[in-house]
């Protein structure tokens, strides 16, 4: 028997960032294993990485392959033919190095969204504000709006044709934009990045964490107009990732035939698991093809019923009662799913 | 045949970063294949890279992850009861962070050096003085000093009961003291992390590139005391290296036997390297285990006459007969050094 204060204390330390997985067995070194982790959003089915031949880890990756990287990058996501690219190792650095590159003020944020972006610039001394909607360009009291597009968690998309008349208005007076495309491999059409022309002032992160399933190898891009880049390069310099990083990114953005089976797939699986989950009780709030938002029955704890079944899953502080799905990775672990939602409605 | 401007010309281009090799073949087409790098450096006999499982590709580092890779660089190093240890994605990553954790001001550089030190701090907008020693602590004209020790490329070391006696004066009214140790695994009883306590206002760089011979890795660490490693903390995450990074230096650090056995080996090649150069006319001017910098006979472009014979060497613009010659892979590497050394005197 489980108290509802140790439920609570135990489905509270669970109630961060996603992925501790090391955390969770901790906590519930009863569950069964391996643990299931959907808590993350990452394509569970991930881009096969190749064997990576020592010499990539012994030399500096070369101007030439950083080059090789930036096409394909540009090739994937498309580029503004006033953009530049740059490798960065991993998105999240990319979003803890704006302000350093922007410069501190007022800063708001579509909310809710991924918590890193308003902590990093509360860390930096800035004046935070989260928004709801898209703020009225012709108000001023704001220098920088930061923009999750798909949005983590609820998976809300702002239409490109939308974003980019918001974006001209914002940027016109010296704003700045910055939109974390994160989630953006599965809603192309959404990306700003095949415009033709990018409003000077934007700055969109891109990340190989997501869709291509490789979180761990680090690596994202960071889109500005040429005129912008220059702080960038000064900041990340010659060798922004690793050589088996370059490597491994430069051939996954070129596949553009398991991009395209990739993004069949996960739109399938995302129906199957809002199936389940709606059928098990629980209230879609959004998604994306990553994962899916839901509500959960009130006064059910899911992130305790989950772990004690070795799924974790991601909850959020501030809503207690939201749940963020990912999907499972194979069949195994939609049936401990299945199985695990069926305890909950028995 | 090459007139002298055109010896010129190729030689000059060469005259930058080390491990350019795309750019030495493209200059020197004709030369035999495949290039010899000895221009960074950088062991070419790596610590062996194992297999490495998709899932560290796939997912987040875990904290407990990056924990034992702190422990076994701290227990490699040396750390101060003081100090903190923050993982980095090479440590060129935390040289160009440095002004933006430190602020800018008045930066004096040991000199000469790794040039990307005084580079990012003029990039960064500081007044940079490069000073041929240690000033004295008693003159206040400078906020921050950059030693590297043991120094690139003339192998400079300053004793380490001299460098904590200088370093403890100097940081006792508030500047700042950045020690880049990226060569001090062939010189362990010169670096300050086996020190009890580490001064604060310190800030000491390693790197895996060198000695493990990983620069393709991108792994380094910053060292300060635990009152500094905050900024540090925000700016890299929890993240700050890959998956595949995080298991690989942890297991290289750990491996006490290569790392012995290696510094015996690099003492022995250095000879050897010492040899054959000077015995080519070459004079010896410094060197730590892992290169030698020697002055070129006057009136011979060894740029030019070592890329010829596929041999890339590092030369510096600013000391145009001073040439920096890393250590062979192997036997034929050797053979082809000796051998182009051969038509050098004949």
């Amino acid at each position: 028997m489980h108290s509802r204060d140790e439920i609570g204390k135990r489905a509270g330390a669970l109630r961060i960032h996603g992925g501790r997985i090391d955390m969770a067995s901790q906590l519930y070194p009863k569950s069964p294993q391996p643990w299931i982790d959907l808590s993350t959003g990452i394509n569970p089915i991930a881009w096969p990485v190749p064997h990576i031949a020592l010499a990539r880890y012994q030399r500096l990756p070369l101007a030439s392959e950083i080059t090789q990287m930036k096409t394909a990058a540009a090739a994937a996501y498309g580029l503004p033919a006033n953009a530049a690219i740059m490798p960065v190792s991993g998105s999240e650095l990319a979003i803890r190095l704006l302000p350093h590159v922007i410069g501190v003020g007022r800063v708001g944020v579509l909310a809710p969204t991924y918590g890193s972006h308003a902590a990093t610039w509360r860390d930096a001394g800035a004046e935070v504000h989260e928004l709801v909607a898209l703020p009225d360009p012709k108000a001023y009291d704001l220098d920088t709006l930061i923009v999750v597009n798909p949005n983590n968690p609820n998976g809300r998309t702002i239409a490109r044709a939308e974003l980019v008349a918001f974006g001209q208005a914002w940027t016109a007076t010296g704003r700045r934009l910055i939109i974390d495309e994160a989630f953006a491999d599965v809603r192309p059409e959404a990306s700003v990045l095949s415009l033709p022309e990018l409003p000077i002032g934007t700055v969109v992160l891109r990340s190989l964490g997501k869709f291509f399933g490789l979180a761990g190898l680090r690596v994202g891009f960071v889109i500005v107009t040429e005129s912008d880049i220059s702080p960038w390069r000064q900041l990340l310099g010659d060798w922004p990732v690793s050589g088996p990083a370059c490597e491994i990114a430069t051939l996954a953005l070129r596949d553009a035939a398991w991009i395209a089976a990739t993004r069949t797939r996960l739109a399938v699986d995302r129906r199957r698991l809002d199936g389940i989950l709606t059928g098990a009780g629980l209230r879609l709030l959004g998604g994306a093809d990553l994962f899916g938002l839901f509500e959960g029955p009130d006064g059910v704890e899911l992130l305790d019923h989950f772990a004690r079944a070795g799924i974790l899953i991601r909850g959020f502080a501030a809503a207690p009662r939201w749940y963020r799905f990912g999907l499972p990775a194979d069949e195994a672990a939609w049936r401990r799913l299945e199985a695990t939602c069926g305890t909950l409605t028995a």
